[in-house]
């Protein structure tokens, strides 16, 4: 049984303003989501990131979004996808300049914010997303949301030449798609710790969730995506991390 | 003798605005110097840029700038050295993914505008230039100005473990310290074609200039700056083009 | 009968970057729809307009924008009514101080591009942008387009305190909804002169256009949207300008 | 005698990311200098700061600068005066726009960071900014650095037609000719409470301060810089504030 990696994302500084406890929740997390510059980070920022990263051995990933600083890549923009593309390939670049600096590994893509919503979403994005991933290295990962229905991104990766890793969230309700329960509802994101490491456990061994509409909800998922804003967040990630270590060892 | 290689600015348009004769004066020259999105380009620009230059096998230089869209990276910012070293890493890393996925080889780096003058008068800023290249691929050649006593840039080449390209430029006076004279100076810009084309031979033979104190300069150069702004200009470059091939060919 | 004023977007230049033939239109047009630095021009740009149009005593509009430099403001993006009511008031306020430094007269506010586009779709962000406009200065009037059917807008903004000048184009085919055809579409677009100049004299007259299902439709409109890309549209603007003036005098 | 008045700058906020503790310093200040979304701030952010200054009823000072979000303004940059007069203008437009929208009053400018260092030390720089102020508003004082001999800076502004306001900082050791220690020194920042308020008792009532180099230094100045970034400048603010009111009760 594989390992379930946890992802964050991190190197969302910008300039003299500091956002999240990178310094923090590095040590708990397999892999780093880190700003390439149109939503948030910076070229400093992006270095001080994988430095940290490489220190803790954790494998950086380029989160790539659309350049929106002021609405930190979380308003939809009505690119086109050869736009997606080219915009993608250079976030990557500019950030796996920066990991060669630090003898840092780029290791993955994942798309942040509304990118990630509007791939999701339309499939002429998440090719675009693709070909650019393809161009830059197709030994990449690009990280996707599980959903129930996984097959026609897989298809499509198939034809695109990317390998794909799919992603859960253990603090948010699933809806009977399987797709994550907007924020604006109520019970869309889990406050108790207990029910989140529920949730992580659950999706680690494969065990079902129970979806918004109580339908049974099985999520193939390669890493859970966690979160370093703050003391609570971090000690939520220390608790999944001990749980799915106890996953393991027993297994 | 070595051949001298003919470099232009490219790819300088940003969205909807247009600015150069790319398509032109591609044809003509060795190396194109891409903008990277700080001072001019865009994502998309920056891969018709290098799919032309691919087209026509003219090798592609990454062209970094300070950060400044509005001034064209044409004003001086005081950045750190640090500053520097992280947004040129930046820059050619994000260039050289594009490149990637158009088959362009990704060939040099030659800072623009207010960083290139900033680099030819502090060594600290043409140290962490060096770095920034040396980290991201060493065999890269560093593109920097031809003066009288090129010794100290050299010396610091090789401490920082990199080589240099030298450019001479046909179309400007030189004074006595082998500096380009200033344009707010009269006589700073030749016009006539007859001149340039002497000063772009002379240049190639290793020749002597007449400085504008008088002096002889001898400038040891692997790359001539020309223009494909305007028709004059790109008929300068095709006047060089044929001189310099002249000389290949008698000698 | 009200005369038909002609505006123009103007001043789209940004930094180096040239755009519009700014100097030839102005003579020609009564309204200027001048950029505020957030889909285009910048404060030098900005305040250059305003001295050209305070010269040939042309009324300046405030052309708010989504911040999207890169994509010109066409690219819609998922800004909240509360986001786009600040960002219209902060451009209006930029150019309103811009004017003043030039004794221009500020007259009006167009949203420009995906702005003007998504307020004619979403009344909440129409609503938005009549209370940046009200906030700043009741008198100025909102220019929007004339579409069969005005009483909406006409309502919110009686509520929202604003007065509207509805604007058409002699340059577009109308749909039945007597919305503009998608450029998309064949025959979006009219470049036959004739067919222009014929179409301004009726919307001028209030004569009924043809539709493009075929069906008659008047629009009541207080200005006319022209051109100054390129001297064909320059031409337009000159015979536009020519029929409207005999209609003047012939009445 | 005058009352000294305090000054903070507000509103530095950026997007998602916060900087600085507005609500708990506002009630303390007279002048709230408010960022204009070039080094910081955002149309949003700035609306709210305005609002919240109105609540308390303090004065809005626009505080513009280097179009240098990233490095929040502190790189001096090579700009025109006229380049620099255009973005203050563009500045102290956008701001007093919003400042409306809320009932608040825009009273005074004040530039940021590198402007206000460069505008300090090169008298073209200050006459672009005093023709800013000027064309917007001649009733709006500007805000300069108290130094030992202000006659060329009183000079400039008459001819100018602005007047002045002088600010002095409590927090920082002065040097000989009247200029701030630069914080590279030793002992350039005053940390002891007690040392802060009696440097500000003293420059509230005339009484000279020790300059670094052991004269005697009288300041005369309208207002006193303080910051509200931190608990501890808070309470220095509070300190200061109650000293402040017992000289004005005891005279």
């Amino acid at each position: 049984m594989a390992t379930l990696l946890l992802n964050a994302d991190m190197g969302e500084s910008f300039g003299p303003w500091v956002m999240g406890l990178d310094e923090q929740v590095m040590p708990y997390v397999d892999l780093a989501n880190v700003a390439c510059g149109f939503h948030a980070s910076d070229p400093d920022t992006m270095r001080l990131t994988a430095r940290l990263a490489a220190r803790h051995d954790v494998t950086v990933g380029a989160h790539p979004a659309y350049p929106d600083l002021v609405g930190f890549g979380r308003r939809s923009m009505a690119c086109s996808a050869l736009e997606i593309e080219n915009l993608v390939l250079y976030q990557i670049g500019a950030l796996a300049a920066i990991c060669r600096a630090e003898g840092a590994r780029l290791g993955y893509v994942k798309p942040h914010g509304a990118l990630y919503n509007d791939m999701m979403r339309d499939p002429d994005k998440l090719a675009a997303i693709m070909r650019a991933v393809a161009a830059f290295d197709a030994e990449l990962p690009l990280m996707v949301m599980a959903t129930r229905e996984p097959t026609p991104t897989r298809e499509l990766a198939r034809r695109e030449g990317v390998t794909l890793w799919f992603e859960a969230f253990a603090d948010r309700a699933y809806d009977g798609e399987g797709r994550l329960v907007s924020r604006r509802e109520p019970k869309a994101v889990h406050h108790d710790p207990d029910v989140i490491v529920d949730q992580a456990r659950r999706i680690a061994l494969g065990q079902p969730l129970t979806a918004s509409d109580g339908s049974e909800l099985v999520l193939e998922a390669d890493t859970l995506c966690v979160h370093g804003d703050n003391p609570e967040s971090i000690a939520a990630v220390q608790a999944i991390r001990q749980a799915l270590h106890e996953i393991e060892v027993s297994t």
